[in-house]
């Protein structure tokens, strides 16, 4: 069994939109500081993984929302890196309520990046036997993500801003979610919430590009699925699919 | 001598921007935060204001900055109501490093607004006696805030986000800096940082609505001085003038 790691956060009201519950941007920014906070803990931080030329970049999500925490509540947020490969490692995180109930599950996949050449660089003993998790053999093959059908989706365009950038001089996976959800019209948005958001990071973002967010709505009897994409004119560098409920 | 009240805080990598410093709007987060913590704790927290029909909003605010704390800081934050009169409530913050030393000092005025009329409504009694400040008659004018001059200035256009609005259907102050910054450009924002900044909210901005954000650049051998102005149209919201120094 691999190493956990637990921090305990209260959801500030500027962590909340405007229904009062957790923004999805502020839940993947504090679960991305527990995996940190673990790695700094066990050594093998941001700076130790620069000191080989690399650093680790996130390349999808799948997460499973129970209920959304609301402004003010305690939550625990938990990591363990589960498994790796020879380029992939997996990692789960979970927040829970004070009573212990999960609200939130997420897998992911993490990858090194080569910061010269910015490819993708196979995964180094020194950064992942901290963790005591199992080399695997096989690749997780996580859901497969439905592509919106271009001629029935709408979209914005959005800047990134200087402070979009985080002190690696990427566009934090975080504010992804900024742009894709922000398409969505208002009355969308106070009605539905998230029950399970699978996303797939393609291409780095840069400071002063300008991304296109397209979407299109999927309903069905029983339930909504929204279909994303954030371009770079062709270039598709974010693909998503998220599936709501009627908001609590 | 009228209440204090500190907040503990570990500068997170979402709060900093490339260069590792705290970004403007989390500083701004997190000492709102400490007063309407201390509100709660005093009984007189945001639900028993929205009891009377009103709300706390926040005119304007003088920031002193000695030094921006860093990503993985511990911060004090400390904040003070010092005095009142029939309509203003003044307040102070200050964010004090591991040390003990002051990094930022702050100076604000909050007043009630009526949540029907959006007008301004005179301070009640319940409201502002559990922070034991003193009654004054006269009125605290801020330093002046320089206004831009049309013909020098430059603009870009931001469009309020769904996640620019928060729990009270408003744009939360401290998203005006990321317009207000975000205008100037890469460079200027890696070589200088502010030490002062002047700020006054003048008109409430609304979810949807597409804000201009103007500036000037004015320099003297001594300081460079940018100043600002975030309008709809031909109306201003909101004035403010940064001082900069060379970043450390």
């Amino acid at each position: 069994m691999s190493k956990k790691f637990t921090n305990y956060y209260e959801v500030a009201y500027y962590d909340v939109d405007v229904t009062r519950s957790m923004k999805i941007p502020s839940m993947l920014s504090v679960i991305i500081k527990t995996s940190e906070d673990q790695c700094d803990l066990l050594g093998c931080g941001e700076d130790f993984v620069a000191s080989f030329g690399l650093g680790w970049i996130i390349t999808n999500y799948e997460i499973q929302i129970s209920r959304i925490p609301k402004s003010g509540e305690k939550i625990a947020i938990t990591t363990q890196a589960t498994a790796y490969n020879k380029y992939f490692c997996y990692r789960n995180f979970w927040i829970h309520d004070e009573l212990g109930n999960e609200c939130v599950f997420v897998k992911s996949t993490f990858v090194l990046m080569d910061q010269k050449n910015r490819k993708m660089h196979n995964v180094l003993p020194e950064l992942i036997e901290p963790f005591e998790c199992e080399k695997i053999k096989n690749i997780y093959r996580g859901e497969k993500i439905q592509k919106i059908r271009n001629d029935h989706s709408s979209s914005s365009f959005y800047k990134v801003r200087f402070f979009d950038i985080d002190g690696n001089k990427h566009v934090n996976n975080a504010i992804y979610f900024n742009w894709l959800l922000d398409v969505l019209d208002y009355d969308f948005l106070m009605n539905y919430q998230p029950t399970k958001i699978n996303i797939r990071f393609d291409k780095e973002v840069e400071y002063g590009q300008e991304i296109e967010s397209h979407y299109e709505i999927e309903e069905n009897e029983t339930e909504k699925i929204t279909k994303h994409e954030i371009r770079i004119g062709q270039q598709t560098c974010c693909t998503a699919n998220i599936f709501w409920k009627i908001h609590d």
